[in-house]
């Protein structure tokens, strides 16, 4: 039985323990304030190309959203997100929960368009009794979407540009950071993204770490006091040197990349195949996350052999599913699953 | 130049990441629905003789406190706290951010007595307008103690009797449980701690894991949903067997007790040889916190090679610091501090 | 110049006055523990026809709702609205800085059915992951809806029927309950609503009183220390009795309901003029407020001498206005305003 | 049976009624946005001697304080207050439900000294840890404080400096600010509170109104988007008019201060007289509270006529009682109650 269900169904990369190994029972300060975690940061700002952006690690990404939103809105705000949005579905409240409203908007492939802000934003202060309602103040995006869509640089800077007209931060959910990085036609590399971006996430989690995210503030108004929010929501990490080690070892000779690449190839070389047996997909295949709408009887079939959820039901007979390939799925097993298919198709 | 700062300074201990890397590669399901998060806590109801607890695992000390008190707290109720606790001083607020203010009594030796409880429960109670003041709902206390001090299986049964009379639920943080444990004196094992305390957690990132904490729920009125708080608080981890494989590691052939006592035992030393230096304690050592009274040119000598915190101020001349003794502190280096002391006195 | 806009515009009925005039120099305790609250809560007891009930005296809707509905939902629980629902869009994110989500479902003329609520929560339920979402735990729901159509009788039993059978609370925000107690067809009395709802509200602001609102507790499980909370929220007055005075007046003689029945007769009097002269509505009119859809040019004209919002644009030439009779409204405007109309067309 | 319990046993001063009933079934704007708001801001602005403070009116004191203290805070700070200041003790946790922590210092007489902040503060920031406790960036005082001491214009301006040093703002509790204003020993006028805080309020519950406190900001940072605040907390009233009415008769003809002036004469009285007898004072009487500390026989005979509390147990013999002079207490009973003490002392 092979499970397709997440990209976090393995520990990690080897790289990660062999890092741990070679920095067992050295001393390092409390609270990420240690040496490696200072050496990670500034190979990680070279990455970047930009020596002004702060840099935190956290455990995980509903943590990563609770703190970074929680950061910026003040407590009558809101953040503007995809109705299909991690943090509007899946985080069980937690945005609401440090007191904010999740402003939804009626995403496209599970992705918001500038003009969706707009509208937001202009409705809220066209109507007389604005401070009736929530003041929308932030936009969340993730990237690749929960569809595992991708926004390419050119959108990014389109949401860019207007969050900046309406002087609102833009923040961008990386969880699955390294397929949008790994997919060349969205002409997006990390040194872009300070830019593009007020606060953004490189996710470790479900790209090869044991656990751990990597939170990167740009904007300037948002860096001051960061510690003492982390610190309240339980974010602040005794080892945080146990996070920042294995970032080190992400991103030696483009671990981070090339592990995003090689999930990315395989959801292509599954989506490729099914598309010859003119199989439709519910969105476009843009990353490691693939929505194939199936027979139902062929779902049943495969099921005895692999794991993944179903996703929506299209009609009486037919499903969309998810398959969800990992950094460490073996290139095998893409190809026998595509074999099955054509078996039991 | 060696580091006595805290006992969470060192990655972990080598069965730690030998059972990560036996498992590495394998699937697990998320979220610690797992079968090796299922087997840990298996094995886990065994040690605890209680078949009927629940058990969570979390990634730090003030995630799970803040998890904890914040699902059995009603908005108006506050947790009795020493004015010395954790959640008191060094938590920045966290739980004050989940809306609940932490009553504070004032400690002996950072220890709670029964008679404490009493009194700030009564004088809400005995007032006229009691709903003009913040309910006195749980209690909340740390064993050992922020002093390093411990409570023995004779004073939790009180406090624990207390509690009950007054039908509010007993929290224990066990951040350093291992050295309670380890602690003869204090005649506490695992299998009395889910009959004396409500909730309590056995905790993992000061005693040689690489980061997590196993929260014990043995009241059945905080088991429903509390997943559902898991999640919103941003402590239910993707990968919930990066913890539990730790725990696995922890308990196998008493590892955990063993690493307590080592630690105990190092102090134990350092306290005995400074006692025969006619130096004083600001309290008594029973764990592996050691808070000596010493001269401030010794200090200043010792701290040339190891590195501590200056607690408290005593006088002119005197202040009392903290050795923290680690899971992973040699026992050359304990000698050799006694030597230098011995040396520069 | 004459305005349409609220029922909130003019002070309070003459017998509010006169009754706080009676009362004054007279000694009450504070906090609604006073001879005259304790008196009025006895008489609505009895107009309830329930004795067991609590009863609340507080300063606003927005106040009491957020006092009602965090009272009931623990941290990771959410409460089910209607899109077009008061908490859901003029209340500022109320309910979400009390920490819990607002789960809107497509009301129906503002209304909520049934099979809504049911699908919300067997939809939740169903998931696999279902701690991964806020869970909904009561619904809210407002007599009238903002659209100013009413539930009658039956309708409420066949909510708190599903509610019940889901174990979940059936809150209902009574702002304009005059209006609903006055409509025969509704079916619905005062001493129906303990049965049918576990909290409602009695809405003073919006029928005739200076301020305050009532809020009852029918359902056991909500009474405990409520005024705990009423105090935390800034919701528990000093002077009660300056609300529970003007809660006497009302219910004298039937005044409450007798405000209720002038506006909506005088509502019921623009909607039969209106539907002569071949106006549509944008929802039934069954309360004290009406959504007619009027050309943009009558509109214009009308505006020279009345005050009034637009509600929706329809199409290019027309647009629905929200005309809301007050308690307070002349009949002599009503017949003008007809009149003017009819000039203008 | 007189009651010395409470300032707001009465309902209001005949001039509110008379006001009310001159401006019955007149038409206002709804939430504070009408002609006579607009007027009575005008005209407190001129008393204030200050065109650019921002005046909002709301329901009651704890609500001020949560929305005020929860305007200006960020998630991890905290607001500094007496031991003995309403926040801190009498408030069920408001500010707490809001996220934030109340950090208490040990008061002098009920009151803060500007050492005190200094101390708090600089604490603080000396630690090298300072993100794991709560920040301290705001401080809260009432004027008079709880035990009816005041802080004069002097006190005032330190405690202003101190702030301004560490450049966090000073809010003002006003709840009985007539007293202070009515006390030339204070040499405060309301034209100097806009300098000499960053908030306050102008309390309305406790002299004389039906119910009601005038919010003043001066500190331009706060004034931004303060009515979604209101809003959000439930404090922004459908009917704003109804507060502010009330403003303009208690500032007409200085009557504000005179109910001040009369409540503080009343106290003076009862004061000297039983000075006269050689009772002694818990703390000093400087405004309408008294706290004599009497012979527990001459208590029990006194509550025969009269409704006052305890405050504290002094000896075995002896408690310290709270007398608390309303505006509307009349001269007579006060020359009664020393006739009584006289007679049973």
């Amino acid at each position: 039985m092979f499970s397709f269900r997440n990209d976090y169904s393995e520990l990690c990369h080897e790289n990660i323990l062999k890092k741990l190994a070679e920095n067992n029972h050295a001393q390092f300060d409390g609270y990420s304030d240690d040496v490696a975690s200072k050496r990670v940061i500034s190979q990680l700002k070279t990455i970047l190309d930009n020596q002004d952006v702060d840099i935190h690690f956290l455990s995980g990404g509903t943590q990563t959203n609770l703190v970074a939103i929680s950061t910026i809105l003040k407590p009558y705000q809101g953040v503007i997100a995809a109705d299909t949005g991690h943090i509007a579905t899946h985080e069980t409240g937690a945005i609401e929960a440090t007191g904010h409203k999740v402003i939804t908007v009626k995403a496209e492939n599970g992705k918001i368009k500038p003009y969706m802000i707009k509208s937001v934003i202009d409705e809220h202060y066209s109507d007389d009794s604005r401070e009736h309602a929530t003041q929308p103040a932030m936009v969340y995006i993730s990237n690749p979407t929960e569809l595992g869509t991708v926004y390419t640089r050119d959108e990014l800077a389109d949401l860019k540009t207007i969050c900046k007209a309406y002087d609102i931060p833009l923040y961008m959910d990386g969880a699955r950071l390294a397929q949008v990085l790994a997919n060349k036609d969205t002409n997006i590399s990390l040194k872009d993204l300070p830019n593009l971006c007020d606060l953004f996430y490189i996710g470790g989690t479900k790209n090869g770490a044991l656990f751990g995210e990597c939170l990167v503030i740009s904007n300037e108004n948002y860096k001051k006091d960061f510690r003492y929010n982390l610190k309240q929501r339980g974010a602040l990490l005794a080892k945080g040197f146990s996070i920042s080690l294995q970032y080190e070892a992400l991103f030696e000779d483009d671990l981070y990349i090339k592990l995003g690449a090689k999930s990315n190839k395989n959801a292509k070389y599954i989506a490729d195949e099914l598309k010859k047996l003119n199989i439709k997909f519910l969105v476009p295949v843009e990353s490691n996350q693939l929505f194939p709408i199936l027979d139902n009887k062929l779902i049943e079939k495969l099921r005895k052999e692999y794991l993944f959820y179903t996703w929506q039901i299209i009609d009486e007979n037919n499903s969309a599913v998810r398959l969800c390939i990992s950094w460490d799925t073996p290139n095998e097993i893409v190809k026998k699953f595509i074999e099955d298919v054509k078996k039991y198709i």
